[in-house]
């Protein structure tokens, strides 16, 4: 079992902390948003007696509600078709379970989420990364790289859409790509749309929307990020294939129910106005706005302007950047404040790649970033001297 | 994947209450016990604005009051050997994942709580049962049973202390015995512990209480039952193994936090007074009494009196309970009622086995247990004479 790749960096934050340093935290899809009243009030205001267990699908009321909500983003489906999870974390590993087989393997474009890893290994599966590279801005690399790597074992496909980390918004013409694929091998897609209310160029394409991959088609979801509501756990696993759903189910029942006070929350949400989202993504449009603009204008750096979520992938100008946010954190600071990031190579399945790559997430205001950003650009002076010395 | 043996009467069950039969649930571990106020009103009046991920090893602060607890039941841990989960159920999945490999064999004495087969699938391990019979109350199999259970691939022992379903609450000579066999055998004994509050008949001897057993003991806990608070989703995994405790922390950060609501309840828990459980155990032990003699006054009948948790187990004089729960919930009614019992059969891992059991469990007061009786005197009576014609 892999241990998490953004999680090695904690101790020398804590240490940095403790020096009295302040760290900007730019490493981390924790937005900083809050967490909508509406959602928060519903828990507060509950007045039953009994934390019983739910349904293990989740409550009916919420899943009926749910599916007004894929309904407006263009998703048709029943609330049978919904199975309320521990967050997006438990979908993902009840689609691996439910769809794979010890020994099979899936295809993943890289650089990926690197839970995908840890629910690989707890489903027996093996990760067949494709590299989607920086140059591009991290497209969906080209068909004939998926006819590669397939082989008699390969499964699935798995996308992240709108993309953690690289922030990439596949289009129309890629998700056909896809459907193809996934036709042509009789293959699962796996679609983690976690992100998906978070699109700033064009309009989202869910897996789900794709017509004649009903039965291929597993949508990976949650209200973590939609609604800033990390520590909730709620999420839901959507799909359209009753065999799937009849197996989801019996992975369902064995863990009894998801978390009931959260699914309040979650209920809760539902009833939030249509434009809740504009705010939001206008805020987080401005931080991009502001990170992608302040990354190119440091010498050597290139970040892609990233087409959705909250996240930015950055080449610095140096061979190692594992060594450089470690030494971010031990050793530099600038105005009393250093910064931390997550190296990319935890996101890259195969070995080597990556290296001089970071993931920046765009989770504090524009101000923080402004000053993060000055901090970065004072390392990587500071560093190259460093180095050369 | 095996579908739960519980659930599959439940279409039975909505299809009577359609038809306007009261239904008596004797048949799932819900408590109808309130959850006590202190721990819904932590959560109606906490203020936070943002519902963050909490740490992956859940909050420190309730860690820490953690320790105290089993401090109070004679356990010493320290708050790092603590990993809240996501119920009961996620402990035990952790552990087998943590300790076992795809393969492994794991003894547990049949009848045993159905789910451990889910996650014993989950984790590609195979579970070896050893029977404890209804003549002996369920005490633990004889030393030689799991000798000759025992192969060169058997990693682990399950037992579940009070137990699920049979209400047995194992003595220290059989702790005693555990311990022997797994030091001779260098097994893992997970204790599953969920209702070690619930003893009726002399203490509770936790495997965390065995000394030189310290690297084979893990313990699988939860709030679930001990505060009435199933829907919350919290649970632990206690052991003093620091490398199980490296590996389960890695399983733990693949899906990021357990439930924060929730946690802030759990919490709250620890500032229950110390008598809190008697009421709660007074309240259990009169149910139990009146459950075990009235069914013990029908004819034929057969129930062992169950030392904790809120179950019983019950012979029943006919050969197919499975038939016959369906039928009390298809064709039976009494006085406009009928009840919903869980047939044995699925808590056997050997196939034939608890054929005329029943579990029972008294998560009803007493006065309507004594309607739920006056039904299954009715029906068996009934039953017996629909049988013969």
């Amino acid at each position: 079992m892999p241990a998490s790749p953004i999680r090695k960096l904690v101790p020398y934050a804590e240490a940095a902390k403790k020096r009295g340093t302040r760290v900007y935290h730019l490493n981390i899809g924790q937005p900083d948003i809050e967490t909508p009243k509406l959602l928060l009030d519903a828990v507060r205001h509950s007045d039953f007696k009994v934390l019983e267990y739910s349904h293990s699908a989740g409550n009916e009321s919420y899943r009926r509600k749910l599916t007004e909500y894929y309904g407006k983003a263009g998703i048709d489906v029943n609330h049978n078709q919904i199975i309320v999870t521990t967050g997006g974390s438990e979908a993902i590993l009840f689609g691996f379970m439910a769809c794979l087989d010890p020994g099979d393997e899936v295809i993943i474009p890289e650089p990926f989420y690197a839970n995908y890893n840890g629910f690989a290994v707890e489903a027996g599966v093996t990760v067949k990364p494709i590299t989607s590279v920086i140059e591009t801005g991290f497209a969906l690399p080209p068909i004939d790289e998926f006819e590669k790597a397939i082989t008699p074992r390969t499964k699935a496909i798995v996308i992240c859409n709108p993309n953690n980390p690289t922030g990439y918004l596949y289009s129309r013409g890629e998700m056909e790509t896809l459907k193809k694929i996934v036709l042509q091998h009789n293959l699962f897609l796996f679609s983690d749309e976690a992100y998906r209310e978070f699109c700033y160029e064009g309009e989202h394409i869910s897996a789900m929307h794709l017509s004649g991959v009903e039965e291929n088609v597993v949508l990976m979801d949650t209200i973590s990020k939609r609604y800033s509501a990390c520590g909730a756990r709620i999420g839901a696993l959507v799909t359209r294939n009753q065999s799937v759903l009849d197996t989801v189910m019996k992975f369902a029942q064995a863990r009894l129910s998801p978390p009931g006070l959260a699914q309040i929350a979650g209920e809760a949400a539902m009833g939030l106005p249509d434009n809740y989202f504009d705010t939001t993504k206008a805020e987080y449009r401005l931080r991009r706005d502001t990170l992608v603009s302040r990354l190119n204008a440091i010498p050597g750096v290139y970040c892609p302007n990233p087409g959705g979520a909250f996240y930015a992938m950055a080449k610095l100008p140096l061979e190692d950047a594992d060594a450089f946010c470690q030494w971010l954190l031990e050793t530099f600071s600038y105005k009393g404040s250093t910064l931390m990031l997550a190296p990319a190579s935890g996101f890259y399945g195969t070995e080597g790649l990556g290296r001089n790559e970071v993931r920046l997430a765009y989770v504090l205001n524009s101000e923080a970033i402004h000053s993060a950003m000055d901090c970065l650009e004072k390392a990587l002076e500071a560093y190259k001297m460093e180095q050369a010395s």
